[in-house]
């Protein structure tokens, strides 16, 4: 039997092709695995027309790891940050910075409305303290998007500097830093670009982390110690995830061969297509709007039923070949369908027939709140 | 041609069987996949006999972070900690605390002299405000072995606690929680249990890591939140190197298959033994006298000819088949060929024959100062 595909914002089911390029050993000290890194750390700054003025710095973990590197490493001790919030990413950052001792103030917006330039920029209008804004792109939390390019324009406008977690984004959703004001932007290897999981990486503006000397408050996480050790020896501080490595660059050769981010958005945005509508014939609505709805992970509201409830349907649908995501909403009953990964419209349409066939199976009926 | 073979102290060169478990892809949130975690954890403990007392903590990223963690989490603020020193991971510790605003006292021993339980129990009853002994087991840096039964029991009999550096031993050296008492036990996954690197662990006593609440400078490396949510959900907190995990869990089955730690000694203390002993014939010292070498890496002395430079060495060794790593003494010059992973005698006898065949085709000819 196939494995599951999983339908979930990272892990992801990645090609035979990605999985094969762990298959070899590397020294981390070795000339090859440095070219290997290096070719990696270019290929990530150009993804996002990084050009000159930015630099990849990589990082050993999951996604979290490389977030709050970039937060400690980048807000000096006494910075104030500015965090937009409209989901859990949002709020994992606000819970990062009282880690670091680093002051947050908090903008609400509903977990269903993206982030209002203006209302940021009023904030920063109102606040000179806040030096820094952190906004999340794309909220896994609901797959909501958030207005980009209009941020950046607003927050350097004010004078203020930029960090982006990009973590769901990067690499499917349009990215120029030439246009865009942007300090750091953070990714991780196992997310649109279809690496596995097991490394994060910043891009970030060189100006800005060569001066972050002393800002961290972390030996491992320390990103401008990093750089300046990349810088001169080719090298990670730490021993690398050598495998994971191997598997992003191969990743990163399928995504340029497939067409770059252009043609990885087109897919992901038929996978959504694919799947909204066949979940709305059924029934089942969107938790958001179409206008504000990232071809990531969509969160679906739960069928209003007694006889629905997640664990049994989340078992149903894996016995029928695919793995879903829980909801990450506190006030609202949903589930969530990545549409991320190797995969396509077949997929999405193989993926909502199991959903229908488990739903009648567990005899829900009622699939949507009027 | 194959890849070369990995004389390093990790990544090492793994088996195929090993590599191979990444061939899957795993849903992090997926039951299937908290199993693997499950199995993972408990085979952790039980190879180093931690029974009901300890429990286990696996972290993303390479085996410094664990050791991050296990100080940021465990060392309370206020908290003072003793370091034996001598070698580089026993600095790192250093820097680490610095990072983290705990006071060190450092208790220096020479690179090629063990820590000696005598002193450190004088350094500790002499000062009372110590509250934790930071010990590094083998000191990969040189080689060398910490006697940490021994020590184990001063620390002990002083009252104080101890965290454990076992990056390099783990798995290879006997370690047994029931007769040493030990809060926290550091490791990796690429290391003596020859999975791949990606992430590490600690092996916690459960009364400490419990009561750890509040200590950690960094969310990522809360070892405790992390623990209390594992508790609580089966899942990491953070995305997992899911990957990684599965070739841990190979690696480990292999691992008791072979005959557990006992045999993995036996394997390596062969690897080493072949390894100095046919240095020795070609004319080549080890830096370290035997009693004190660790069957994981050997240093030794380069050659004091005007020919021998290592890059060229390397190179030629490597084009050879053979990875293998350099000295990190900044007194002597130095370079260090690991005996670890999966490879046996013949190997180490096919490596000493590449530096035999290099060192003549770069006419090296004084091979030991006298």
């Amino acid at each position: 039997m196939n494995d599951p595909i999983l339908l979930t914002p990272g892990p992801l089911t990645t090609t035979t092709t990605t999985k094969t390029a762990m298959l070899r050993d590397w020294g981390s000290w070795d000339g090859a695995f440095n070219a290997l890194t290096a070719s990696v750390c270019h290929d990530l700054v150009d993804i996002i027309h990084g050009g000159d003025t930015h630099v990849c710095v990589p990082l050993q973990g999951s996604g979290t790891f490389a977030v709050e590197a970039a937060l400690g490493t980048l807000v000096p001790k006494g910075g104030k940050v500015l965090v937009p919030h409209n989901g859990a990413y949002c709020q994992r950052i606000v819970r990062i910075l009282g880690y670091l001792g680093r002051e947050a103030v908090v903008l609400p917006f509903g977990e269903d409305a993206p982030a209002e330039p203006a209302r940021i920029s009023q904030v920063l209008a109102s606040n000179p303290a806040i030096s820094h804004v952190a906004q999340v792109h794309c909220e896994t939390g609901t797959g909501i998007l958030n207005p980009l390019p209009e941020i950046a324009h607003v927050v350097a406008r004010q004078g203020r500097r930029l960090i982006v977690d990009a973590m769901s984004s990067y690499g499917a959703i349009p990215i120029d830093l030439q246009s865009m004001s942007i300090d750091a932007l953070v990714a991780a290897s196992g997310k649109c670009l279809e690496g596995v999981p097991g490394m994060g990486f910043v891009i970030a503006r060189r100006t800005v982390i060569e001066a972050a000397a002393g800002n961290c408050h972390s030996l491992a996480m320390d990103l401008h110690d990093q750089w300046i050790y990349m810088q001169k020896t080719s090298q990670w501080r730490f021993t690398p995830p050598t495998h994971v490595v191997a598997a992003l660059r191969s990743a990163i050769d399928q995504f340029l061969a497939d067409g770059g981010q252009a043609a990885r958005l087109a897919r992901y945005s038929e996978n959504c297509a694919t799947l909204v509508s066949a979940m709305r014939k059924l029934g089942i609505r969107t938790f958001l709007d179409d206008s504000v709805q990232a071809p990531i992970i969509i969160t679906f509201h739960s069928p209003p039923d007694q006889a629905y409830n997640f664990p049994e349907f989340y078992r149903r649908v894996r016995e029928k070949g695919f793995i879903l995501y829980p909801g990450k909403l506190t006030e609202v009953d949903t589930f969530r369908v990545g549409c991320i990964g190797a995969i396509g419209a077949t997929e999405m349409r193989r993926a909502v027939e199991a959903i229908a066939t488990t739903l009648r199976e567990m005899g829900v009926k009622r699939l949507a709140v009027k």
